[in-house]
């Protein structure tokens, strides 16, 4: 079957699936959206592209972005962000206040809130203009220059967004938060509330893809072994508590958001890029999983 | 031995305890004071009063103010109180978060940081002018007008006080805080600030000794049942995690600051309070426990 | 009103309440039970007692009996006790492995399942003959030398009790058990199979209300001190996760068992026993804890 | 660099670390082994196989064991499986109760402790002889008819092992061991005593590196789909509390053992053990985790 075939038929068989979850609706703004959208993007490293249904609507990408966060940080500290955070996965549910306090202010790795929240710290502490470069990233790694934030849902989570401000503040306690907690979650909440397309955010993953070059540009964003490193992290951690379950089922590296996308790659091969809003029980997009766990077996393709 | 002898004696044998200790330095205005000082006064519901050390100097009451504000609160909510907070000692240090999120925002008792924070935000939602009917509370039952707020005690608090607000937003996630978190933590610590004399803080638990009576001026602040159950209160849940040990040791309803106060009651009969700011490793008065004990010892009074 | 008349007002009262709560059904030996048993029986340290209901009826005492295990254990280890356990509240449902774990294999106190179990291991390593030791002192205390283990509860209780297993083998693995697992539980299940009638219940603890002298023999149990303690301890301690509302609602030291009995006293007074087998949420017999807020509204005495 | 040269390579660089860590002594039998042993031994999937040091000598692979078990139990319940346990890291040490009591009795993974002894409890319903079908899988799969248990190993374990007992007997309160603990226990230790040498070991993983089937006798163990996922659980899940970090600098599917052996594949190439009894701070051998880091350094190879 060739690739525009595979993502037509599992475009159609996960399309039944969405009435099964439920659209998050904690922030007005992300329960606005019909729980039918449904897009599936491919793009491999060789420049070739496929994608069916929805790829050109842009959603809120949420706690994908925490995956360009995490880049830019690690771009300008290196190892040493280990000593602000770990690299485990984090075994509860993936807001858990009582990991983080028994650990003493140290989160269990980048992609759950509070190391976000870090991550978003040591942005804040190292770019002179964090919002317009995160932006600008995002824009290069895509050629999108239409790529932007949605203001008014990051307005909206920060203003409902009680827990993670807990969160905030417990880690600055334990001084693991260096500047104020009200900048840093302004700028946590932005980078959350980043718009993309489908196509647009398969696009933008090709630099983990490709072992940290953007294919079409030659540009180098992280050493092979850096990405090698970012791939492993989502493996692990990429989606919250269901991680293992997706190791087990898929076995490719991704990263979810409650937007009801999920991105994930093949090693050296390519990126794939699902969107359906609505969410299981542990808040990753239902037909999205669903999807990508036929995508690897229809194509043969996982990292194991 | 004559009480005013017995204090004496204590007084002596205490007196050394002090070094052993340390004071609480996470405020700079709690670290200045002498960890020299030591007070002990015991006031009667018949009015006689007995006093040794620096019983006239104002100290930081801290927690114990927890004790005036869930007065205020219990009288306006009466028992409907318990849909806000539980009664039971919590059994972790006294502002741990694990339990809180386990047990959905709902803290353990009144007398921990989380629940005293509940307390704080019924009585902003119940009283016009709630920093004023507190301290003219606390003036009514001493029948002393110079008792105070100490600002710069409050606004240094809160500057620090991460860890409280984290507390107060993770209850705000789960809805149990009804009013800004801001405007709850400014009232909050501003009701830690109080600044009362070892004689005066002896005083104004009379009303809980004499079953919900002020003795002087025969009040009623509470019923006899509402007065006696605070007493249980403090009995199970005054002390921190300590409250055992001295409900074991001392046998008396307490409650303690990290000022270095502690105030204990014999029901019907008497309301002593030490003073000693050198705190042990449960961040109560090393010296005033000890002198406590001392108490029970050689009056052979205690509740048990 | 006269005692009498109090005890038969109550029963009255609380009659219908048995049908609102769950009989222990984890023992077959205990579902047997019918559910409509009732009684009250109250002696005053003066001699005089009083009874209504199933007074004579020995039904099996469960957790109660740990009161007599903590004070054979105290007489002969006396405040070298506490290297073994705790005395503080436990804030967590009553046979919890958490708490246990993180506090490295101390038990919070000696009236929850993990420390009733060390303190059968001391009984085993400080007594020849601890089953008769026990069962002499029980009989000794009431005069009544008909009161005898149920060997086939502790048989079925050994059988099913896999969690108080994995509390007894965790402690060991942190070295707090010092005799075989085996062998502490064995004498653990036969000291909660005692089985004694309400009327010898309350009998029973009048060493605890007569501060620590056995009324009718004069002799002495222990001394003042300990038996203050004791009291404490039950106080804080004594009915599981619901301590802080009884004492709050109730206020007098008192012990439950799943068999439905609860033992309280008033020191210096009297002892009071009620048994009704249905349990509420936290293990407690129902009737019997709104009997007894009964009783310290009706007689106007607590602690407090 | 050839193949043989990285292995000496590597051995020559490790072998001075093995003295910054700690052979295991809670079993006397393994605190025996010198800290000096190493071993590095590689086998391709194409029947090639390289090695250097004590690769010839048995030790106790220990909890490597817990692949082959889970393995045995997978052929026969298949998806089912998870019906007794979960497939997620655990985000707590090794052999935790809280999670376990928290999740009521349902292990994280079949990689911690608790996992693998629901494991051989499932074994010991599902196969009559248990202990000879496991010993002749491992010596069918190696065809090495001299590989044994070591029952003095089995029986010291045994004797000393009261957490891994606490664990047991909490999941049979929990209901998830459905045979006696003592003879589910009893098939767990033996399992972990198995003794085989790094180059029998390394062969033996060739199997899941080879997509299920033994390359040597084209024998197919499990279908690709299962052997897919039992890597992926390796990779989550096979190096305790460490496999986040392991994911993230190594980037293999691993399982290791407090004997000091760490085994790892690359799917479709290879099979790779390292063998160095001494232990790193979460129980993993300290130059067989450097060695291996090393091995993907040099060869550029890891699923990433």
């Amino acid at each position: 079957m060739e690739m525009h075939d595979i993502l037509k038929t599992i475009y159609q068989e996960v399309k039944p699936l969405a009435s099964k979850g439920e659209v998050a609706d904690y922030i007005p703004q992300l329960s606005f959206i019909s729980p039918d959208k449904l897009a599936i993007s491919v793009h491999n490293v060789d420049g070739s592209c496929y994608e069916v249904g929805d790829s050109d609507t842009p959603f809120s990408i949420q706690s994908i972005s925490k995956v360009f966060g995490y880049t830019l940080a690690f771009k300008v500290l290196g190892p040493d962000i280990w000593k602000r955070l770990d690299k485990e996965p984090s075994g509860n549910s993936f807001n858990s206040l009582v990991q983080l306090e028994y650990e003493r202010g140290i989160p269990r790795n980048p992609f759950i809130n509070a190391g976000a929240i870090v991550i978003a710290d040591i942005i804040l502490s190292h770019y002179p203009n964090p919002q317009q470069t995160l932006l600008d990233f995002v824009r290069g790694i895509t050629n999108e220059p239409s790529i932007r934030y949605n203001h008014d849902v990051a307005t909206s989570e920060k203003l409902t967004g009680y827990r993670n401000t807990a969160l905030a503040y417990l880690m600055k306690s334990f001084k693991n938060i260096h500047n104020s907690v009200e900048d840093v979650l302004d700028f946590y909440f932005l980078q959350c509330s980043l718009e993309m397309s489908s196509k647009n955010l398969s696009k933008s993953f090709l630099y983990l893809a490709n072992h940290g070059i953007v294919p079409s540009t030659n540009e180098q964003i992280l050493t092979v072994s850096q990405s090698k490193r970012i791939s492993a992290l989502m493996l692990t951690c990429g989606l919250y508590n269901e991680s293992g379950d997706f190791a087990y089922r898929v076995g490719m590296p991704a990263k979810s958001g409650v937007g009801g996308g999920v991105v994930a790659i093949i090693p050296k091969k390519l990126s794939i890029c699902v969107w359906s809003p609505p969410l299981n029980r542990f808040g990753n997009s239902l037909a999205g999983i669903e999807a990508l766990e036929k995508f690897t077996t229809y194509t043969g393709d996982s990292i194991f």
